[in-house]
């Protein structure tokens, strides 16, 4: 997969890209990473990227002429990327958004940093829009970083077993079950009985029990989509009793 | 404000931390940053943070004892940080929850990486835990990146006049509604007549228009708790009929 990210502060994505997975994806050729400037593409002397916006109001907006050439510059050939502009009118990004991307051959991220985009951007130049989150951040840096890794582990050959999450959560429908290692008692803090047990099938009924209590006191709103079991019916109607 | 993250991957921070707004912030003195490698603090020979879960099963878990020896150094005399846990099963982050944690004096940030957190990390060590999202990370460094600078610039001082945004997203409520910048044509793409009018008073209600439809067409979720006025409720009864 090839990822190209466009930015004005290319220093921000060294640590994150030079470390763990997102390094180890790039040394094994899965993925390359390539950050591009695209204030180096503004077509006039002062290398300007953003203006006054039209209609008057305070801040400054994204131009579209540095933005678009600086795409137009990363198509290769016949190829058709995905053009993925971080903004916080965009879709909301998920895991299913991270799993339909993770098919892609070419992905572009389009970051602005404290600024609005001109409007043509949205509607021309991009395929994408997305949002990480109803919260407002100072650039769409750190949202390419968190998509880009969110995208690249589910890329094959990524994750190594050694590497493997314990039980993904959002991945089973479902929140993790608590996970309790070393020691068994940790200054009076108990690790519960059943897990020291060595009862393979009760400690797999007590994970799949607390999984979905975790949830349903939670997130509930997971289990909207989400198909129960009879027996997990029957906890759930405990617990609601129970409120 | 004292912000301590607990990771064993400091040098993913450096980036981050190191660009922009938040670069800034530490030189005000508005903000100051402190990454700790919590394998420093494990007691065992070999700094060993992980361990096999009890009752078996995939994948590693994080020890309760260098987290809470961590926590523990850096609490204070007798201030009362919070203790953030980045994990997938928190409560969501959003503008709210920033703006709660930007009052705060001490905040500290606890990342796992691709391994389970002992339960009794999150039942007695923490105050709040917190995802990004409902997508899977490698681990919990780039959701405490994400919650610092959406929580810094909201500190006092920190953006200027020249940072501001045009206007944010979400802390009205509504999207932002278009903007433009010169030139007026670009490429054949063209600006909408009205923001070349000089008629401030159409073009006002032009974008608060626009914010309204932008928002019932992409996330009419967020005009549950809105106020609409008549006029406001009026375009909406148009966009419904055109439906």
């Amino acid at each position: 997969m090839k990822i190209d990210i466009l930015t004005l502060f290319p220093e921000m994505f060294t640590g994150v890209l030079g470390t763990s997975i997102l390094k180890k994806a790039k040394e094994k050729d899965i993925v390359e990473y390539n950050i591009v400037n695209y204030r180096e593409f503004a077509d006039n002397k002062h290398q300007t990227v953003d203006d006054y916006p039209y209609g008057g109001g305070a801040g400054m907006v994204l131009k579209p002429q540095p933005i678009f050439d600086a795409v137009e510059s990363l198509k290769q050939g016949e190829s058709k990327p995905r053009i993925i502009l971080l903004c916080p009118q965009g879709e909301t990004f998920n895991q299913s958004k991270a799993e339909e991307l993770s098919q892609e051959d070419h992905l572009i991220f389009i970051c602005g940093h404290y600024e609005g985009y001109d409007e043509r951007i949205r509607e021309f130049a991009v395929t994408d829009e997305v949002s990480i989150g109803d919260f407002v951040l100072t650039g769409g840096e750190l949202g390419a970083m968190v998509m880009v890794d969110s995208i690249v582990r589910l890329l094959p050959g990524v994750l190594g077993n050694e590497d493997s999450p314990v039980l993904d959560s959002f991945s089973t429908g479902l929140l993790e079950h608590p996970h309790y290692t070393r020691p068994a008692d940790f200054n009076g803090m108990k690790v519960p009985d059943i897990l020291l047990s060595g009862d393979h099938r009760k400690i797999e009924e007590w994970r799949e029990k607390e999984s979905l209590r975790r949830t349903f006191l939670r997130r509930p709103d997971l289990l909207e989509g989400y198909q129960l079991t009879e027996k997990q019916r029957k906890w759930i109607m405990e617990w609601e009793n129970e409120k």
